[in-house]
Order: structure tokens, then sequence, then C-alpha cells
């Protein structure tokens, strides 16, 4: 079967790899109808994550199931299913509590290498979501987006305590930091702020709810944040970057007592304990439970309330995942959809 | 009237110092019951923190009030009150929230220096909280604990969500971290894990309601816990050190999802970002709200439910105070009370 390879830094190549089978009896494979290329995957691209080796690629996912292995009661051969990005046994003591991406048997996705025709599923019966039936195909980009994007910015959001009466400021107009904005619309948030200087992003953050842009960054961002909040700071703010400058930007734009939720992998951050100390915040965030959101993001996709799918700005097949990659590294597309 | 005043590090003397007087409408005098030495005081006679001068110093403080501006209305004149570390207006969207300590017209008491015989107070309505009587006097201690570390330990252990059903661990076996052993127990966790290696501050914590005791320190300390947790973490960790040992115990010793107040004010500390991040946990903490939980703790000071001045291991005149501040940095005494 085709799937995609990186070999070195800048280096992806679609190639034939080894069919995927039942490894255990928990396993399903499936065959994706569509996967995606992720903001974390261009970090070995651009060569600030050591590769190994020729690595398999990818780790979100929609498909249907092709095969289960014997122990696999929760879905069947035939079911079209969303995943997330970190299969879970989700009968845990940390699944239950709602840390799935946590699982004390978790098996990250990405280990797998999801950017193929046919993907070993791991847990399946926790992992697994099945849709409520086959879906129409304008919906698979928006079932693709809850795989990852569209769960990992609602999770920030929750994290963030987004809710009615609440302004909720969005630091990052990635995939992730507009999916975050639809969540806390849909959570019911009074106000939200994006911060995005991207015109075609700025419209889509107001599609997806913003009542409000800013466009400046770090301090002079922080400094319009209080502006608009009568000088106090935002009740909830999402970070959705990762970087030293983005952490900053979201405690700095924080209410004493306000919450942030991060998802921004943070490479190279260091946070000063005294300037956390004396901000007062709720801090939480990490690798995001997925999984927790899934049937409820599902639902909503269903009954066509929300429309993740749009941070879908590219769409190519398998074949051109190389071309994927590069569009995201020069930033001509927000998130690439590839088509199996 | 005689105060303590802090000439350089190690050198406090207590000397004649100008009465204070009402400045604003909303100030209080107070007559001084009690006041304490903080662990906090210890950082400028180590030389850690600066001094500017010979600076008057304490922020802890319970007494009669003695005189009120024109335009305070909630105590008079006789009332026995106890107030907080930070003078705060309790009316602000800051307080109201339930951020005293960060109240957008806050005046820290440290700036005022409490070790006195009589002490300002501003912004006296939103401040202080008179006790339901005059206390006997074996109350005072406790009352006293109420201004400063109780109420920190306590908002520590919110911070955490300590309550039935969950697992707290506490780093740091000051009278901050035995408050919050205290406050464990009383918001009803099921077990609380004392990080303590000296055998009085062993006893007060068995005491205070602590169930386990963990001597080990940093890695050894962190698998400890996780032993006595099913190799999951505890739910709730308690932080009332505020060293780069201490914060990494904190949150090695937390499961994913599990909650971490931190209280110790974290003098030269710097978070890994990928480190907190994948440690997946909650994170909340800085300068105790202390107001928001007075009432409360007063009453069940009152009602003799909670005994916490027995964190007080050494009682002193304030004539004494140098001798109150050696002690407590030889750690030859936890917790000094200073009766005026």
């Amino acid at each position: 079967m085709r799937g995609v390879v990186m070999y070195a830094p800048g280096d992806v190549r679609v190639e034939d790899r080894e069919k995927p089978t039942i490894l255990e009896p928990t396993d399903a494979i499936i065959r994706a109808a569509a996967v995606c290329v992720c903001g974390s995957d261009l970090w070995p691209y651009r060569g600030i994550e050591k590769l190994a080796g020729p690595t398999p690629m990818g780790h979100e996912y929609v498909g249907v199931v092709d095969e289960v292995g014997a122990d696999v009661r929760n879905v069947e051969v035939g079911d079209f299913v969303v995943g997330s990005f970190v299969a879970s046994d989700n009968t845990c003591e940390i699944c239950q509590a709602g840390y799935q991406s946590r699982c004390v048997h978790n098996v990250m996705m990405g280990s797998v290498g999801t950017q193929a025709e046919l993907i070993r599923v791991p847990l399946a019966d926790g992992t697994l979501v099945p849709t409520p039936g086959m879906p129409d195909a304008d919906l698979i980009p928006s079932l693709l987006a809850a795989s990852d994007v569209l769960g990992t910015g609602w999770f920030a959001a929750v994290a963030a305590e987004a809710g009615p009466g609440k302004t909720v400021a969005v630091v990052g107009d990635g995939a992730v930091g507009l999916s975050a904005i639809l969540a806390a619309k849909q959570l019911g948030a009074e106000r939200v702020i994006a911060m995005s200087r991207h015109a075609d992003r700025q419209a889509l953050a107001r599609e997806f709810g913003a009542t409000d842009l800013v466009e400046e960054r770090g301090d002079a961002g922080i400094a319009k944040i209080k502006e608009l909040t009568n000088g106090l700071g935002a009740h909830s703010v999402v970070e959705a970057v990762g970087t030293q400058e983005s952490m900053e930007q979201a405690i700095g734009s924080t209410r004493p007592g306000g919450h942030i939720g991060y998802v921004g992998v943070t490479h190279d951050v260091k946070l000063d304990g005294l300037d956390l100390f004396f901000s007062g915040v709720h801090l939480h965030g990490g690798p995001a439970p997925v999984r927790r959101f899934l049937p409820e993001l599902i639902q909503l996709i269903w009954d066509r309330k929300i429309e993740p799918g749009k941070v879908f700005d590219l769409t190519l097949p398998l074949e051109d995942a190389a071309k994927a990659y590069r569009a995201m590294d020069e930033r001509s597309a927000t998130k690439v959809l590839l088509t199996v």
C-alpha cells in the first residue's frame, strides 16, 4: 500500500509500505478516507526534531473499518470511524478522568504513521468512535478535523474555561487556534478575541465566531487585550503556538484568577517562576485528550451545527504529500487535507 | 510606638516608630494583639531579597480596632479583627471573582509593616473581618494563623482541588505546608501524604490529618508518591516551598489531569515548557487570596473545629523580634508568634 515516509528534513516521499496487519486482538485496520498534515509534522520537516531514520508520518485519520482483532467489540467492519492522535483503552483511571491522551496504555498514532491507505489502530474499542452512518462527502473534512485540530482547540477552550459571560482571547491563528475560536463560541463565550495578522485567517476567525481581532503581538498585544477588558485581561486565554513569546503573551493577557489552556507544543520554552506566580493564572494544557470530546464533536458535525473542516484550505491526493508539506512549511496553506 | 525594623540582612531591631494615623477615610488603625514572622521575611533576612534601606517588617496581624476613617462602615472601634497580608477593597471585579490578593486597589501589608503595636490598615471595610466577639486568649494564635499561613495553605489545597476521594500530596512541611494538610483534611481528602523529614513536623502533620509520610525528596520522592498511588501520581499536590526542586517534585508527583496548588514564592525557578506540557497537570497558585476564606476560617476556629495556631512553636514578646528571626532562620522554630 502507499504511504508517506520522511527521509530527512524537507525530504518527504510517498512510497510502497508494508500492508499493516492485526498484531494484537484489540487492533483494527482501517482504510483511510482522508488524512492530513499537522503543524507538528513540520518540526522534523524543519529539522528541529531529529529523525532516527526514514519515518512513516501522520497521526490524523478518518476511514472505514477493514478488519478487526478477535477482542474488538465496539466497532465493526464497514463502520466509518474517527480516532484521535493517541490510541487509548478508555477504561483506565486516567482515561475515565478524561485524560485519554495519557492513558496508561497509550500508543501515539504518530508511531504508526497514518498518512497511508491502510492504518493499524491499537486499542480500537477505546480509540475509535463510529459516526451515525456513512457520512456525506462534504462532512469528511470536518470529521477529519475532529481527529486532531478541532479536538485540540476544543480542549484548549475547555481548559481555559471558556463559557457564558467570559471574554476569551486566542493566541495563534493556525488550524488549532481557529478551532479554539469555534469551540469558545460553541461553549457560549460572550466575546472571542482572535490574535491574528493574516487576512484570510482573520476572515475564518470571524466566521468561526471571533468578535474582535488584535493584530499586535508580545507586549503590544497584551496591552491591546487589557484595553479591551477594562484593564484586567481576558478571563480565558488559549495558547496555540508553543513558543516563548506566545506563552508569555498568553500569561500576560490573562487576568489574575483567569485560565489559560495551552496546546502549542512548548519547544524551547522556559517559564519564569516569579512571573507565573504573580500572574495568579490557572495554567492547564498538554497533548489534548481528543477522545473525551469525539462523541460530542461528531454529533455537532453530523447535525451540521459546526463546520471545522473549513480549516483545510488545500486538498491534494496522498501521492502529492511532498507538495502538501511544502505548502504548510511555506505557509501558503494553513492545513492540507490528503485524499486517499 | 514600638515596631520591628530590618536594617540589613541579619540585622533586625525593635525601635520607636512613628505612630500611624488615618491617611485615607477608608483606613483603620488597629492595636495589635499578636503578630508573627513569615517565611518570606527570611528572604531579605538572608540577603536574597535586597533592602532599599531600614524597612518596617511584617504583614500578619490580629488585633482590636482603635480608630476608623470617616468612610469605614463594616468595622467599629473595639472590634477584634483579622486581616490578610494584602489589603483589598473586596468589591472590584477581581475581588468578586475571589482574587482579593490581586484587587485592583491592593496594598501589600508588608509595605506597612505589621510587626508593631499599632497598624494602619488601608481599605478597612474590604480587608478586615471581625470575629464573633472578643476571642479567648487561646484562640488568638489560630486567628493569627488565619491571617496568612492557614489562609495560604487553604488556598493551595483549594487550588489543588483537594476533596472527597482525592489523594493529596503536600511538598513542604513549613507552617504553610502543615496548614495545607489541615485544609486538605477539612476539605474531605481521602488520603493526605506529607512530604517531611523532620520528626516534630511529621508529628504535627499527623495531628493535622496526614495519613502517610514520605521522607524522600526529588526523584526518589516522586517515585514514592507513584508507589503509593498505583503508579499514577497524586490527584492533588500542594507546593509550599518555592524552589526549582520543590516545583519539579510537585509536577512529577501529580497524575496527568491532576491539580497543583503552588504557594511557595518561586525564586529562581524556571519551568521547562516541554516537561510541563507532557505532565498534563493543572497549575494554579500565586499570592493567596486569603480574604476569600477568612469568614469560613474564623468560624471554624471560633467553633474550635480546627486549631491551626499549633504551627506556632515559639512565642516571644515583640521586643524579642531579633531572636524570633534568628530562631526561624536557624530552623529551631517553624513559626514564631510575637505578643504585643
